[in-house]
């Protein structure tokens, strides 16, 4: 058990980047979505009974120039690009996004819990390379939650590890369609990914909230992806 | 004619807040949309042809809770409240949010051309009080497009005048409900404004870049809605 206090907000994030962990990629778009426990403890309900976003929602959401070419796969599920990006004027990842990201998480009540879809083998390590290589931290208390695991956890421990269990699908369209029965909206940006993530949370809100104050991770904890290619600064 | 150079982004913005001007509100939530002028001189289109958002955007929006209390109507519409505010711990217009602008700002290429819908007579100069308050700045070379003067005036230049022109609705949702046949989703709160005024924009996005750049005003020329309670800060 987590003897780390319960986390206050829960930011909800998702990356895009320029290719999977074994080709070193960079960010090019973050989203994040920040609510408040108390929104999610009682979520509000539309019409059909299905959970909307709560109406008390801080959004962050900035595009970015990777050095490092895309590769042709993450181009396409992405449609980001090293060239719109730069007909757009982008910036890389530079002290300006975490200054962005410093101040929107400032604007939240602590501790803050990351939740991300695959977080812990992806978006998690990742965001950890790109603000190790600035020298940048996040607040000390911060925690993280992997809705990955956490569904699977979940569902293994309602059906007793049946096989039926063990063939559901797991990826963010995938639970979307088994809780909705429809497909999410704008797979693939960063929003569209954040968006889809929370109503997945909302759905099974007191569960995931239960899971998160029991085994949310320190970010303290979570190793960078790989080491930035000009080193690691300093943690001064 | 405006001697401004043009902007490189446009920055559409939309606020909402305690009351109408007569009662000196305050700000409760702010939405930022902001957009490369690249891609708004070649908007994407949907299979219906109706322009669809462009996917380089970063986006920015944060609620916060005045010291004021909302007046009835402004809480009805918003759908936020003191109480609902309060209970998900939001600080007020402060530093962080200053820093968040800002930050996000630098992120953009300059000059921006921050855009509202009736932003000369209501968001402009809140913003501007808010920001007077704290005695924070925008960059100096920021520029300023109000939708509803602009559109009236290039349907006056289109139409000559004609009695049927002076009749018809300039609010974003008569104006969305002309141009798409439909409502728009989510009113009043700011990022769904943001989305349905960035929507209409690119409707007459040719026209209204042309007018941006020989009508957009200095922000240095915006005047407060009201001197801030405590009193305007220096300007050091």
């Amino acid at each position: 058990m987590s003897e780390l206090p319960p986390a206050a907000t829960f930011v909800f994030l998702d990356l895009e980047a320029t290719g999977l962990p074994s080709m070193d990629p960079e960010i090019a778009e973050i989203s994040l979505f920040a609510v408040h426990r108390s929104s999610l403890e009682n979520p509000e309900r539309g019409e059909s009974g299905a959970p909307v976003l709560p109406r008390i929602l801080d959004k962050l959401t900035l595009c970015m120039s990777p050095q490092r070419p895309f590769t042709a796969k993450a181009s396409e599920i992405t449609g980001l690009s090293s060239e719109g990006l730069a007909q757009c004027r982008k910036a890389g990842f530079d002290s300006a996004v975490v200054r962005s990201l410093q101040a929107f998480l400032s604007r939240q009540e602590g501790p803050i819990c990351l939740v991300a879809h695959n977080g812990f083998d992806y978006d998690f390590p990742l965001l950890c390379t790109e603000l190790q290589r600035l020298g940048a931290h996040l607040p000390q208390d911060t925690v993280c939650l992997d809705t990955l695991p956490a569904l699977r956890g979940l569902d293994r421990a309602h059906s007793h590890g049946t096989r039926a269990q063990g063939r559901k699908g797991y990826s963010l369209g995938s639970l979307f369609h088994r809780y909705f029965g429809a497909e999410p909206s704008a797979a693939h940006s960063a929003e569209g990914d954040v968006h889809t993530l929370l109503l997945i949370f909302l759905h099974r809100a007191t569960e995931l909230l239960a899971w998160a104050d029991e085994q949310a991770r320190s970010w303290l904890h979570i190793e960078p992806m790989y080491l930035p290619p000009d080193g690691p600064h300093s943690e001064a």
